[in-house]
């Protein structure tokens, strides 16, 4: 039996799996302290345990960052510096020691591109980005089903995007003002605008503000990861007709410069929305973990 | 004996080498009609076997773009879109095909940054970006020994870079106009100030805006696919004081968000020139070919 975390800056989801990744059982715990959240994780896997008379055999982790996801790294599976204090230096290995299983931790992105990858239909040769819009900017690359990343995992959320015509925001990351992320996402939505964009009326300009600036990343990942196919995920995504505003304004970035089928016209299969939907994380960590299992 | 072909816009290098890559002997020919050319390619391989008393085991080819790098797609070892017209659809792999050997193709940065791999004393499960910025910008990424595409080589060079103070030229990329290749390429700083930037006086403000763009362009493979080590090369490189201008601009754009040894106080380490100098191209080709040689 599969174990999954996804663990986010609010809540964690934590769920038991098939090795098919159907899920068992499946609980939602708050991100507190973490002596006491990982106290309910520990109760919640032993309680499943003793429930369906099987023991765990890896456990997964897709976790907010950042995080150590190098295995080669003595600071693989910890969290590193996070604005979270009380989560700095916090070990996964080691707080899910109890179990005697492997403990595989990326970040929470990486694991729903792996779950996209595995339920989005694409040859498993292929390349495949997954986004999340949402507090953050994250992007996650798969490739033959393995997790890219170099010295640490990617920080895409962070390029530096050509200011979207009329924005004057002076945007919000505390390292690079109006990074992509301090421009579009969640919290620089609402910054600028006092609402969530789903909020906002179909003509106000932030959806076109902000459909450029994701064009804009979508025109960066082709260029610099050719994937066959980008999933835009997160909160923000979930705003009435910006897929199709990202799609129209990606078209125009990219020029048609690159050609392959992958970039169909419209890129209706090229840039889609996650197939799992808000299940992709927790989907991932199970994934996450199936794939230790195998020994991959 | 490994055959490597560095192909090139205007000239192509032809070498054979041993197995440690050591060049037996190398030669130049001019890239004109791809019959002519091909027909000095293979005298010179016959020439190279008859004086050596060896044959070849494997030809690698690092060649100008775009073309088929993919193994399992119809176009592999093709050149697709160039705008050299004779050139479109020739194939290496039919035109090699007189020796029986395999026929290794890539792009000629992805050669060299394969070459700049081996010789970087890097680890080899590091990750090493090359960039070359000469008539074009490109980029190539390996990963412990591998060269990173997606569903193409990647085309990094056509990224849109914020605008440089002071910097209204209109660029020059028939796609895309004021890309990075369209703004900073050696043709773009020709058609700019009428000079080479190694022409024009230190205190030009062309030198400053070069480096602007590139330390842009650093910056988002940082953030993109976090390498070791980035290797700059190509003619524009060799403007004196560049590097060490790009690095100035990269720290501030990097800011600190990224943490990790790699990313050396003042980048001397993370920035570099190529170890190989101007050989980076056809050792590469013949790495390529050594690759295919050891069954990889």
């Amino acid at each position: 039996m599969l174990g999954g975390i996804e663990a986010g800056g609010t809540k964690c989801v934590v769920a038991v799996a098939d090795d098919d990744l159907s899920i068992i059982a499946q609980a939602t715990i708050p991100t507190t302290a973490p002596v006491e959240t990982f106290a309910s994780i520990l109760s919640f896997f032993e309680q499943a345990q003793n429930d369906h008379g099987s023991g765990l055999t890896a456990i997964g982790v897709a976790s907010f960052g950042p995080v150590g996801v190098d295995p080669a790294s003595s600071s693989y599976g910890e969290i590193l510096e996070t604005p979270k204090l009380a989560w700095r230096g916090v070990s996964y290995q080691d707080r899910l020691s109890h179990f005697g299983v492997p403990v595989v931790v990326d970040t929470d992105v990486n694991g729903a591109a792996l779950a996209e990858q595995i339920f989005a239909a694409t040859e498993v040769s292929d390349t495949l980005a997954y986004v999340t819009v949402g507090t953050g900017i994250g992007v996650g690359v798969v490739q033959a089903g393995k997790l890219l990343s170099g010295f640490s995992h990617f920080e895409m959320g962070h390029i530096l995007p050509r200011r979207a015509e009329g924005d004057t925001f002076e945007g919000l990351c505390p390292s690079h003002d109006d990074c992509l992320e301090g421009l579009a996402s969640g919290p620089a939505i609402k910054a600028r605008w006092g609402q969530s964009l789903s909020d906002l009326s179909a003509d106000h300009p932030a959806h076109d503000i902000e459909a450029d600036y994701l064009a804009q990343l979508v025109h960066s990942i082709t260029l610099m990861h050719a994937p066959h196919k980008i999933v835009l995920g997160g909160g923000v995504m979930k705003a009435e007709g910006l897929i199709e505003r990202i799609r129209a304004k990606a078209e125009r970035y990219l020029a048609g410069y690159m050609k392959h089928a992958a970039l169909d016209t419209g890129l209706q299969n090229y840039i889609t929305k996650p197939k799992l939907g808000d299940k992709s994380g927790i989907i991932g960590a199970l994934a996450l973990a199936r794939a230790s299992d195998a020994g991959e």
